[in-house]
C-alpha cells in the first residue's frame, strides 16, 4: 500500500473517523484506524462495534492495499508534521512508513484483515435534513437522556417520523424533551431509538451548515447517516420507547410569560449556593402582582430575587431542581417563554404555541408553608 | 461595613488577591479574602502565609469596618451578578449581604479580627523594572526549577542584583537557566532566592505592559512587589544558592548554528514516540556535511530527520532528554541559536553573544557506537 495526500486532508479525515475509535477496550484492533486503498479511492474506517465511521480521503493512490494503524499515535504524528505532502506506505512485515519533507516515521501496525468491517445497511427507508437542523435537534434534546445503564432505553433518543415530521424525544424519569421538525421531500415513517453516544459523536463531526445535507437511513437494527464523503453507522437500542402522550397534555391552571435570559441568569446565580449532593430546590413563587420571586436557602447562604412576568391564573409556590430549568432555557432561542403549571406537585410544561418544542420538568417537593 | 463598587472593578480586584488564597488548608480563615474598609479606601487582602496580596478596590465607602469572606463563593457570586453596581454590607452576626439590581445574596462570613495581617516590609533596598521584563524573565527561567521539595532551594529562583544588572537563575540538577537584565535607575545590590510558586502567581496578575512598572523591595526574609494598587509579599527561601560559575564556562570543541523553529518542530515531533517513563533519548549526530541528524527509536516506533546547520569543529553524536531542549528553545526569541558542545558527556550550552541568556543542558548517556 502506498498513498500521497496533503496534511490538511489527512488530518480532517482522521478527526472524523477518530470519533469511532474505542478508547477503553482489551482488543487492540479496535484502537486502530483502517486505511483501505482501492484502485481509485482511499477509505479510512474506525469501528468500536457500537458505532462505525467511514470516510473517503482525498489523496493519490500509488499502490493498493490495506493496513490498520493505532489511531492515537497516527493522529499525534500527523498533527505535528509540517503542513506539506505526506507519503504513507507499508512494509511486508506490517510497519507503516510516514514521510513528510525531511521527516520519516516508522511505526508498527496491524494487518487490515483483522479489522471488523462495518455492517451492510439496506438503503430503503430514509429521510433527509440539513446538518444544521440535525445538530440543533440533538443539542436541544440530548441533555435529558439518562446516563444510568440500568434503563438502556433512557440512554438513547426516540427518532420518530410520521407524516413528514421528525419528532425527537429524550427523557430520564425527571423530565422530557421533545422537538418536532418538518421534513422536506419523501420521508419514510419509522420509529427507532438511537444511542445517545452516537448522537454526541455525530454532533461533533457534522459541520452544522444550513446548506449541507444529511441522509439518514433506517433498518430494524441500524441507523446510517450519510453526508459528504462520510458515513456513520450505529446500532439501535432495542425495545419499545416510553408512552409520553399523557405527560404532555395537561389542564393547566397557571400560565406565565417570562423573559428567558432574565430567568436563566437568575437561576444560574442561585445555583452557586447549591451542591449536587444537597438536592436543595430553588423555590419559585408566582404572585398576583405579576412578579416571580425566586429563593434559595442552603448551608452556603441564601439568595432572593424577583423577575417581572405576565400571568394568567392563580398564585403558586413550586420548587425545582435548578439545573433541570437552566438545561431547558439555554436550548430555547425564543426571547420570551411560556410556562404552564397546575399545582406544586404536577409537572411543569414549557412549550411554544407552534408546537416546535415541549419540555416537561417534574417539580421537587417543598414545604410550601415555609415560604 | 458597607461599600458600593462596580462589578468589573470588584472582579478585577478579586482575581488579583485570589492568587494568595490557600486551596489546601485546615485553617478556614486562609480560604478567605479580607475586606478592610477605612475612611477613604477599600483594601482586599489574601494571605496563605507563604505569599500575601493586598489590592485597593476602586469603590465608595459608605461605612467603615472589616469582614473575611470565603474566597471561592465570593468569586462565584460576583462573577454571576449582572454587570452593574454592587453593594456589600455586613450584619453584626458576621453575615455578608451582597446586592446587585434585584438580586440579594446573604452568606455567612468570619470576623476580620481572625485574619493574619501581611508582614511589614522595610522599603530600603529596591529595584525597578517593567512588568513586561519581569513577566518575561520569569517565563524564560521558571521551567527549570525543581518540584522536588527535598532540595528546597531548587524550587526557587536566584534573584541577584550586581552593578545595575539583574541576574535570574534556576536549576534542577539536570539543567540551568540564566537570564541577565540591565536595570535603569538606582538598583541596590542583593542576592535572594524567591519561591517558584510566588513567581508563578505573580506572573498571572501582572499585566505584562512595557510601560507599567514594578518596584521590587528586598529584606533578609521577604520580597515585596509593588505595582499599581497592589502589593505582593512573599517569604524568601533560606540558604546559600548554588555556585554555577564553573558550569557556565567551558572549552567547547563544537559550535553549531541552527534555526530555532526547525529544531524545535523536529524535537517536538520526535517526542510523540516517547513516554516520560521510557527515558529514551533523542540522538543528535552532527556531521561534517553541515547537517544535524536526529533519531529516535522506542517501543512505539522510530523517527529520522535532518536539519541544515553551520558548524565549527568536530563531528559528535550526543543524546538528550527532548523536553530539556524544547523547554529552552521555546523561550528564546532569536531566529537562529548557537549550541556549544565539548563531548557526549559534557554539558551542552546554548547562549547568545551578548550574554543575555545562558542555558546549560546535561546530555543523556548513549551507546554512541550503535548510531
Amino acid at each position: 500500500m502506498k498513498i500521497k495526500c496533503s496534511k490538511v486532508n489527512l488530518l480532517n479525515s482522521l478527526n472524523i473517523v477518530s470519533k469511532a475509535v474505542s478508547t477503553k477496550t482489551t482488543l487492540p484492533i479496535l484502537e486502530c484506524i483502517l486505511i483501505d486503498v482501492y484502485a481509485d479511492s482511499i477509505k479510512l474506517t474506525a469501528n468500536d462495534l457500537e458505532i462505525g465511521i467511514e470516510t473517503i480521503l482525498d489523496g493519490e493512490v500509488i499502490e493498493m492495499g490495506r493496513i490498520a494503524i493505532e489511531a492515537k499515535l497516527f493522529n499525534d504524528i500527523v498533527r505535528k508534521l509540517p503542513n506539506s505532502e505526506i507519503f504513507i506506505e507499508t512494509t511486508p512485515d506490517y510497519n507503516t512508513i510516514i514521510r513528510c519533507e525531511k521527516s520519516k516515521f516508522v511505526i508498527p501496525s496491524k494487518s487490515g484483515e483483522d479489522f471488523t468491517e462495518l455492517p451492510q445497511i439496506e438503503k430503503e427507508k430514509s429521510i433527509e435534513l440539513s446538518q444544521f437542523s440535525l445538530k440543533e435537534i440533538i443539542r436541544q434534546t440530548i441533555f435529558s437522556i439518562s446516563d444510568n445503564e440500568n434503563n438502556k432505553l433512557m440512554t438513547g433518543e426516540l427518532f420518530e417520523v410520521k407524516d413528514g415530521v421528525l419528532q425527537v424525544v429524550s427523557l430520564d424519569g425527571h423530565r422530557i424533551s421533545l422537538r418536532n421538525l418538518a421534513l422536506k421531500g419523501n420521508a419514510s415513517n419509522v420509529s427507532v431509538v438511537v444511542p445517545g453516544k452516537t448522537l454526541n459523536d455525530l454532533s461533533k463531526i457534522i459541520t452544522g451548515g444550513v446548506d449541507d445535507m444529511v441522509t439518514v437511513y433506517f433498518t430494524d437494527r441500524h441507523i446510517l447517516f450519510e453526508f459528504e464523503n462520510t458515513i456513520v453507522v450505529s446500532r439501535l437500542l432495542e425495545g419499545e420507547y416510553f408512552k409520553i402522550v399523557q405527560m404532555l397534555s395537561m389542564d393547566h391552571k397557571i400560565k406565565v410569560r417570562v423573559n428567558n435570559r432574565e430567568l436563566f441568569d437568575c437561576i444560574d446565580r442561585a445555583s452557586i449556593l447549591m451542591r449536587e449532593s444537597d438536592k436543595k430546590p430553588i423555590v419559585v413563587s408566582i404572585k398576583n402582582d405579576n412578579r416571580m420571586y425566586l429563593k434559595v436557602d442552603t448551608m452556603m447562604g441564601s439568595m432572593n430575587e424577583e423577575i417581572e412576568i405576565t400571568k394568567d391564573g392563580e398564585e403558586i409556590i413550586i420548587g425545582f431542581n435548578p439545573r433541570f430549568l437552566t438545561d431547558v432555557l439555554k436550548v430555547i432561542d425564543d426571547e420570551d417563554i411560556f410556562i404552564y403549571m397546575r399545582d406544586a406537585k404536577s409537572p411543569c410544561i414549557i412549550r411554544d404555541d407552534a408546537g416546535t418544542y415541549i419540555y416537561v420538568v417534574l417539580p421537587v417537593n417543598i414545604n410550601a408553608g415555609a415560604y
